[in-house]
């Protein structure tokens, strides 16, 4: 690591609310002078739109457009090629700015460490240069805040799981904790809807749109029909069942 | 509900460092006039330390001390009675402000509905008044964000596990997750360091003790001593097995 290299700062900017970010995100996005994102091929990045009022007029931007894989199976050895080139690129990119002196920060949703595609920038960057971490409020804290529903107490063992497990892994092992956070529900609402009902949790399950956004909505998961849930919805299963 | 009763607001205030304040923490510490407060008998609150810079000069203060139950066992209904008590009696202070037109900010540690003892201060008031909650970054964040150290990632199975579980249950659950936390960790250390040997999970293990303050202590598990854990440490087991 050269003495003169720049840092790489990954910066959490929270679940979505831009009041949610944190003393020290806002002060890192008002000094930099040149920031990263990942966005969607042809969409704006969420993380982008959390920060904008705290960034510098004029601030150098590089926008990592996720390669469209649509036609590759997600478990594909094609699909994994695909993201990992991806990612490979977007670290030499980084890692020119970083050994020219430049200090490069990466704007996260949510909390950089915890399931967040700057993990890929770091475990390649982090080796090589000096890097940092500005934690950030996750995406399930902002959804069960805004849904004021107390999620996890005392001795409670608290999981999350992804709606992509089969229907009995998602049953086992819903039934095996006190409370559970269920991410990237989108097509998946059916089958999570028929392992929370076989694992006794269905009736205080609640479904989150949106989370912290303007126009989130929060319902229990029984109102809800399973036809039309976005990719990022989550559903909540409170524990602390000795609740006053 | 009377429309001129004031409103309880749960505020998280991070891990530790103060600047892991949000933007919306800070503006609810600046303009409250009467905050409360847990904290041990004869300690001050670690929330009321992190959130000192914020707080305006002559704030009513609402000091709520744990009654002091050491010669009871925790899981005994003598501890439970005595905590239903304490926090019947802290809601009942509170509710009064409430009736009487107050806002009344609660600072909580890390995420106020994550583990938090705010949770029983709500759970028995926002059924009456109006309740809102600023999330916070949790304490696991601020540690695994300072060791900088990815925790999950991708369709990983994450959990957060108390030490203070049996042995045999804690080296299951371990087993069965790709990433996870433990907490309460205190005197447990020599049991659990059993249970992670037994799930195949003491090598990637990672102690952290004062999470994100000045003096933080980061290291692998397998390196620290069984002594003297303090009952706040965490240890961390990272997923993404797969990481490049």
């Amino acid at each position: 690591m050269s003495a003169n290299a720049g840092k790489l700062i990954g910066v959490g900017v929270g679940p979505g609310d831009p009041d949610l970010l944190t003393l020290k995100a806002a002060r890192a996005l008002g000094a930099a002078e040149f920031i990263a994102y990942f966005a969607k091929a042809g969409c704006t990045s969420h993380a982008r739109t959390i920060a904008a009022r705290h960034l510098r007029t004029g601030v150098a931007e590089l926008p990592l457009h996720y390669p469209v894989t649509t036609e590759l199976p997600a478990c594909s050895d094609g699909y994994r090629d695909a993201m990992a080139d991806f990612y490979d690129g977007a670290a030499a990119i980084i890692a020119t700015e970083l050994a020219a002196g430049r200090t490069v920060v990466v704007l996260c949703e949510g909390d950089p460490l915890f399931y967040g595609s700057y993990m890929h920038l770091h475990a390649r960057l982090a080796p090589r240069f000096a890097a940092e971490i500005v934690a950030g409020v996750t995406g399930m804290s902002g959804c069960w805040s805004a849904a004021g529903m107390p999620i996890a107490q005392g001795d409670d063992v608290f999981t999350v799981l992804p709606a992509t497990l089969p229907e009995d892994e998602l049953a086992r092992r819903l039934a095996d904790a006190d409370a559970a956070v269920i991410m990237k529900v989108g097509r998946h609402l059916a089958k999570l809807r028929r392992a929370l009902a076989c694992s006794g949790r269905l009736d205080r399950a609640i479904y989150v749109e949106r989370g912290t956004m303007a126009d989130s909505k929060t319902i229990p998961l029984a109102v809800k029909t399973d036809d039309d849930a976005p990719y990022f919805a989550v559903v909540l299963v409170p524990g602390w069942e000795s609740r006053p």
